[in-house]
């Protein structure tokens, strides 16, 4: 893909965001593109390929959200993007102008979507690549934590999920700072049997080989286990479930 | 190695192919170069290092092969090349002019072939780098596929060998499209007590799980599991071999 | 990371050097920086994130060392150099100024080092990014190898041990060429309850499959298995201990 941009456009600069995704995980891959999104520089074009349709009849796409743009599978890798942002326009990439020559069944991360890129990024407009669509963009499921009913009034219990495990072997979960209040007391996560008592700061506030609950670089609650795996260490992952607990009030 | 380079040449762009090769693995590490080489800017130097003789007497060179040029040891790793383009010219790199002051006996990437890579970039001729070689390069053995006497002269066999596993567990096979005629009917292969019906067109024509067999993104035979891994299920290694049956002529 | 650089200094350069170190292996890391050095252009900026300190009151800093500028957690990563050159200036990164707006607790390879040497990288002074130091850097211990008295005077032994293991399962060791002196005879080198006559002077002198020990990329002694894996082989790991003999004076 690199040799294939760097043959249309020599002064394009590619940064690898990430390799590590295991095949054919969109839920994962759409959330570490949302996540990184912000640390780019204005004008990048976001290509990501996690993409097991490829061949298919699955669409092919490039898309403005919000002050982004995007080459893509439409196979729902933009679906955190699209809740966050607007999406200005986008269109199939149906003209084989801006392809390679021979286009495999298989590969297509070489054969369109780093062309096209390099094309739109030598100053193509959008509508160049493809024809504009109106029917919308497809969008996966994302588990959502969720509120369980506790007869105290004053017990709140969230059930949550592990989305995916980090290169360190940190959960990453879908709770994030806004869905436990400020004012939670006693909060208390519970997970394989374990239970973790109130939310970190920093893995330093505890000790090595201890468990740990913080918020983490994406403002998501991790899991991990101080200088050392937490995956490992409960043999957790991703699609487990896992509660927290606190008293006070459910924001 | 980058670090080498940019030091020599700091307009050099650098592009990685593939760190994925295992260790000492040369006929993988020739099939990598081949396949990718057509997706590269013209111009573009081609540094390899698949090196088990470095330290020894095996020679280090650069070469022009047809529109490409090379930096690597003398090893078999141009071999699949070699078969497709002319071997324009080449040299042994016998100038430690180009090299790193201090070399070492174990790593030549960093220490001889990117200076001389890096060099070769700012304009040299290659007639520069070292002393231009008459003797042949080192070619290794590239197993292809072997058609097996049938009693019925309609049925035909092919025996065929796995040559390498890709990042999601594919089996990259020695079958080419060529291999097998168009209007060949039920074709099965069979492999590891697995029996494949018809060549797919696309991941996505199988169910997940699925075995399938289809012509990957460098138009060789590829054996996969449709969101899974082929080797993961079929338990099989490069080296491996199978069969292909069909109806009809062999071309 | 390489997001925020992109945005600050377009034109900058960035090279990986490595993204294989087991997390929190400070030693490791500080081994595999010091060794890379040398190779990389005048003025280049290392930026080091081993960091299971981030987020406490462990000190992130910028530092002029010889001729090498680094941007760092102050964890002793710079151990191996501090030993060899001159520690010129360093600061500590307390201005926010230079820094992502939003501060995470778990990574500021991206919040705090990138933005820093990305601004530093644009032609500013180290002393524009933080609060010059005069306390000394924290350093790490490294482990030299030691001398063993033996009974017969013109008997030498040293204890020694295993620091890294390299991609390729070469075992790294804190012995250096230095260690042994020229003159030596009969060196023998026991691991994990084998024997290695001699030291080698490539892979190439011992046959496929046999263990080997030379002098590697970094003028370490490394135990290696030729085509094949010296820790997979002894079952040996960083931290694992080992012995040389020889006959002859101890420089």
């Amino acid at each position: 893909m690199k040799g294939v941009i760097a043959a249309i456009n020599p002064n394009a600069t590619v940064i690898d965001l990430c390799h590590s995704i295991p095949p054919q995980q969109i839920l994962q891959a759409a959330i570490a593109l949302h996540e990184a999104i912000d640390a780019f520089p204005d004008g990048t074009i976001h290509v990501a390929v996690i993409d097991p349709g490829v061949g298919s009849r699955r669409r092919a796409i490039a898309a403005e959200i919000g002050p982004y743009r995007f080459v893509c599978p439409d196979n729902g890798l933009l679906t955190p993007l699209l809740r966050r942002f607007e999406l200005r326009r986008f269109v199939e990439l149906d003209r084989p102008q801006w392809w390679r020559k021979d286009v495999s069944r298989t590969f297509h991360g070489r054969d369109i979507f780093a062309p096209v890129a390099a094309a739109w990024s030598t100053g193509r407009d959008l509508s160049e690549l493809g024809t504009i669509q109106t029917c919308p963009l497809i969008e996966i499921s994302l588990p959502a934590p969720c509120a369980i009913a506790e007869s105290d009034p004053n017990l709140k219990r969230l059930q949550c999920s592990i989305l995916a495990v980090d290169h360190f072997g940190n959960l990453i979960t879908n709770v994030t700072r806004y869905d436990i209040p400020r004012d939670a007391e006693s909060v208390e996560v519970q997970i394989a049997g374990q239970c973790l008592s109130g939310i970190a700061d920093c893995y330093a506030d505890r000790a090595a080989g201890q468990l740990v609950a913080l918020f983490g670089s994406s403002e998501r609650l991790e899991i991990s286990v101080v200088n050392g795996s937490a995956a490992t260490k409960l043999n957790v992952a991703p699609g487990a479930g896992f509660t927290i607990v606190w008293k006070g009030q459910r924001r």
